[in-house]
């Protein structure tokens, strides 16, 4: 087979691949990320590359101006390799990694809580982890006590440390006799809880207590993030005695990367599409499982843990997200009436899934409730602490999906609205992550309708992330720029305000203030989908509380979770009308709520119980059930909404409408 | 490296091995049997081949006369391949399958009970199978109800057939979304009694209900029998209305192979020595899981079942034999103190253990008590029914151990002797097991000392079997040729009796009535063999008595399980003083007592949870700690006893002494 290379620029990294070979398709098996949002469909335009020398067969297309196929871009889902070729990936598609938020660096809003007042969210619970470890001492056989191994130290565990109903691992049964004896009959056993008592799944010799260790990892639809925990015997007795401030529960490490699924598209539903081609499903769990084992190692080596250490791995997905990770075929999640193959997984070990930790690891996985309300929103609403109040709460986590929940101690209702992706990028002409060189901030002079703008890394601007877009749209209508509609005001005296090909837009910054050969603009169309965006979540919390007889005047707590950048300005949030207009205090911004939840798993077995207790108890709204979703959801396509009086205090403070 | 080829004749199987291969080892991996009993030690001098051409470098040994050495004999486990060689392996070494025992053949004696009879040992259950399918209908998932694939499909089966504490299979979760939509929305699903509920493990399309089967095993020390069960919901409904005459509970298929282990020693401890070499354990593991293999592949293909309707597998084995079937090293369970691993086995997954079954069928493994008091005792007194009884009863597992227990519905004690394997061949001269041409019967003219044999196959002498032996000496005590210390009178006018290389012995054929050449005869060190191993078991069954206050004469009901061939005389046994001196009435001989309880548990999940009772409610005694076990051992070595009032209708029978 003739075979023909390809450079990508401006890694330099090259692949040799067969003459007719798809050039995305090649991209992916070089490791190269282009953005792809439509899952190579050629619909979303995103995975625009140019073509510095060398041939690719690639049609015109409706999503490519024929200026820029002219220059040498082209689609590289659309383009066919028939030649040595160089590409160069455009800036907006290079992943950037440096910039990932960690934790500790988004806390400087008066709304954000600390990590430790985070944990404080949840009431009422000790420091036992879900796994831990036992010392324990045992006689040596003898004649008159010859009983078997395992029951001499089952019998050990229950005398020394009152723990009954152990079950026992059958990996560990074939080295136990012979480790007892090297131990001299001294070790240190690991027991995780189960749903019906407890699994002792190691053994070591001596005395181990004091290393133990968790990893909790978060798979979100774009990004993985993991944690490592120490849970070793000592934090136990100082969150006990108080000699412990909080800061003992807080990581010990932090790593994250991209999901790398994002190279088979951009949101759940183009995964699934993929996950239905041939080996897809297979090749989405590998490169997830494969990425999660490149967390797991940089958690360890940064933290300088050995991996016999750690005794538990805990995840927390959205449901599409947990059955990919398990391989398990998501095909009916995004089939009416969308039917997940299960919520609750039973308890397995890592090493079967392919993920490289000890061969006793056993990987707990969050129960979900629904198609599109999964294990994630259960860890946030863990986390949360409204599933033990008896005052109202409100739980929103706002990513590629709005997920959704109301409640308290005894009752829990859900929903979800596919908001679509425009907080994270997409969707929005020079939308991307809150990754180095987006625009995260944005105030614009109401005299001279000249922006002020922050970026991510404080360099020059290459596109506009969440946070940006909420301050941007809301300082537009504030300073008379656009109408309530989200239209531009055709009469006004600056260049910022023009029309563009795709109607009218507001020039956030011309081409030489930019990283890009192109001047940074925010069109009207962005704007609809923006509104489009905030009205379904908006619409989706309404319709919830309606469905449950209440409104957002009732609620005593909104607890907010995702990730909008590393800022969310709460009242520009309000002000267009993606938050209900309420008193401040009222909110809190927990960041992200899906490993806030696992790490308090992972230090509290009582939780484990509740977060069981949470997916049961959990009623889902499907909303395409409601009709009354799409008469809020039209309603809510104003801006900060066609109700004025929900939105009295936004009101106020808008300029006078001509 | 320089090969030679070993052709081992009768059966014309030949291998080539590197020069100064061991020329046992070389049989081994020709899969060629020869007799070793002493794991290839040279001290057994079982391993008897003659060279018929080419070389061997093999010492001269006291365990063969000179005479044999000069025709030719050699110690295979001492023989070095220096040659091209032609080896031929004696007839009594040689594994003859076609006269294993089959059930329903050995019932010719009036307290043998028929199987139908067996099942009835135990009373008040109901064939309610450990793993059982139920067919359910859903209805498929609309707008109003979305609930999970699982969850769906276990309220159905809680709805419809009133069954709860359901967990789940991962293995299953992994293709059931396609398949209840493949189906339908129609499936039977095949669930599994565990210790706390139950485990869902498969799912199929469709009413199967009709077709479930289970395999139980038994892996003896020396032979492995195999049972298919239909345990489809017929044979419940049969046995539930009466119309069940209780063969619908017999095997469909049997089969059954000599343990493959006996290559590497004949007896659990040199076998344990076999697994400590490196590789041994692995070695061992793998021949018998291939064995079973075998027997499952032959069970399936005589009764035409396919191995996709197999649900369960049940094994009973004693400890060391359950512990190398799983891989588990036995170390110390042949070091004082005598200690398994453990004595619970978590189920497990057939296929991780190598056994060729589906990827849902789960090993039920029955539960040992010590390190020889294994799963197949356990089984053995569940399916004695002693478990239940009030009045007393005395179960006896004679093999290559003697295992004896006492007990009835409150308690239940066991010991277990090292009886040595008189009865299944091993040390007595001519000894062999039960296979054709084995001397099986025996009686002696009372004028004349002839003999009249009945062989197996009922073909000319190779050799006596357990029962044979039993018949022998009960007849020379009989018609005094012996004295009741098993010597010989020395002045008897018979050619029978004689003084050989071993000194003085009885003429049970003479080599023109054989096939072999030489002469079959019972030696008096062959007398001496037995008189120990009954009196070891008689001082067993003592011991363990007194050890509880009792005697004989307190027990209802002795039920005799093992192996002596297809008969036991049980008044030629009570003439030797292997079984106590009762009326026959109280005698009930079940054979194969570990195959009869797990056919049962296989029917009754209600006995699967008295097995792990009886395993915990078993208070066994060491015999070694019991010093009066070597008093009453000594007590024993006579023919019957020393205590003569023990045996007063024997007494009475006896020639009155010369």
């Amino acid at each position: 087979m003739d075979k023909k290379n390809i450079t990508f620029s401006p890694s330099g990294m090259s692949i040799k691949v067969d003459c007719g070979e798809n050039l995305l398709q090649a991209a992916m098996e070089a490791g190269i990320h282009i953005n792809a949002s439509c899952g190579g469909t050629g619909a979303c335009g995103k995975c625009r590359v140019k073509i510095i020398s060398g041939n690719v067969d690639s049609p015109l297309s409706s999503m490519l101006p024929q200026e820029d196929y002219n220059a040498g871009y082209r689609l590289a889902c659309l383009s066919t390799v028939r030649d040595d070729v160089e590409v160069e990936i455009p800036i907006e598609s290079q992943v950037d990694r440096s910039v990932l938020v960690k934790e500790g660096q988004k806390f400087d809003q008066p709304y954000l809580l600390s990590p430790k007042d985070i944990f404080q969210l949840v009431q009422g619970w000790d420091v036992e982890p879900t796994v831990f470890k036992k010392y324990v001492e045992m006689e040596p056989p003898s004649k008159d006590d010859n009983v078997s191994d395992l029951t001499r130290l089952i019998n050990a565990i229950k005398k020394q440390h009152d723990i009954k109903g152990v079950s026992t691992d059958f990996k560990l049964l074939m080295k136990m006799s012979q480790l007892l004896r090297d131990a001299n009959w001294k070790v240190t056993v690991t027991l995780v809880q189960t749903r019906r008592g407890y699994k002792l799944i190691n053994a070591e010799q001596g005395d181990r207590t004091h290393q133990n260790y968790s990893i909790v990892v978060d798979i979100g639809t774009t990004t993985i993030f993991g944690q490592l925990l120490d849970l070793n015997q000592d934090v136990k007795a100082a969150c006990a005695d108080g000699s412990c401030d909080g800061s003992k529960l807080f990581a010990l490490a932090e790593a994250s990367d991209y999901n790398p699924q994002i190279s088979y598209g951009e949101d759940v539903i183009t995964r699934i599409v993929y996950s239905q081609k041939p080996g897809g499903l297979k090749k989405l769990q590998e490169v997830v499982v494969e990425s999660i084992n490149n967390i797991i190692d940089e958690l360890l080596t940064s933290s300088g843990v050995d991996v016999s250490l750690v005794s538990h791995l805990v995840i927390a997905a959205n449901t599409t997200m947990t059955q990919l990770f398990l391989g398990m075929d998501p095909k009916y999640l995004r089939l009416a009436p969308y039917v997940p193959t299960a919520n609750l997984i039973p308890p397995m070990r890592a090493v079967h899934l392919g993920i490289k930790l000890g061969d006793h690891v056993h990987v707990y996985i969050f129960p979900c409730v629904a198609s599109y309300v999964g294990g994630d929103i259960v860890a946030g609403v863990l986390g949360s602490g409204m599933f033990q109040r008896p005052d109202l709460t409100l739980y929103m986590d706002i990513g590629t999906n709005g997920e959704i929940v109301v409640g308290n101690k005894d009752w829990l209702a859900s929903d979800s609205c596919s908001a679509g992706p425009a907080f994270e990028g997409a969707g929005i002409k020079f939308g991307m992550r809150a990754t180095r060189g987006a625009i995260e901030e944005v105030s614009i002079n109401p005299n001279t309708y000249e922006p002020m703008i922050l970026t991510i890394g404080r360099v020059k601007p290459i596109g506009i992330c969440g946070s940006g877009l909420i301050d941007a749209v809301a300082q537009l209508i504030q300073v008379g720029i656009i109408d309530q509609a989200g239209k531009f005001y055709r009469d006004l005296k600056t260049e910022r305000v023009r029309k563009g090909p795709d109607g009218y837009e507001y020039v956030l910054a011309f081409q030489k203030d930019t990283r890009l050969n192109d001047d940074i603009v925010l069109t009207e169309i962005d704007i609809e989908n923006l509104i489009r965006t905030k009205g379904s979540i908006y619409a989706g919390c309404k319709v919830l509380l309606q469905s449950v007889g209440l409104d957002f005047k009732d609620l005593d707590r909104v607890i907010i979770a995702g990730g909008f950048g590393r800022h969310l300005n709460l009242e520009k949030a309000m002000f267009i009308g993606l938050l209900p207009e309420m008193e401040m205090d009222r909110f809190t911004f927990v960041g992200n709520g899906s490993l806030l939840g696992a790490r308090l798993l992972s230090f509290s077995k009582e939780l484990l119980q509740e977060a069981e207790r949470i997916a049961l108890m959990m009623t889902n709204l499907e909303l395409s059930n409601y009709p009354s979703y799409m008469d809020e959801f039209v309603a809510a396509l104003f801006l900060p909404h066609t109700d004025v009086n929900a939105f009295p205090n936004v009101m106020k403070r808008l300029p006078v409408k001509r």
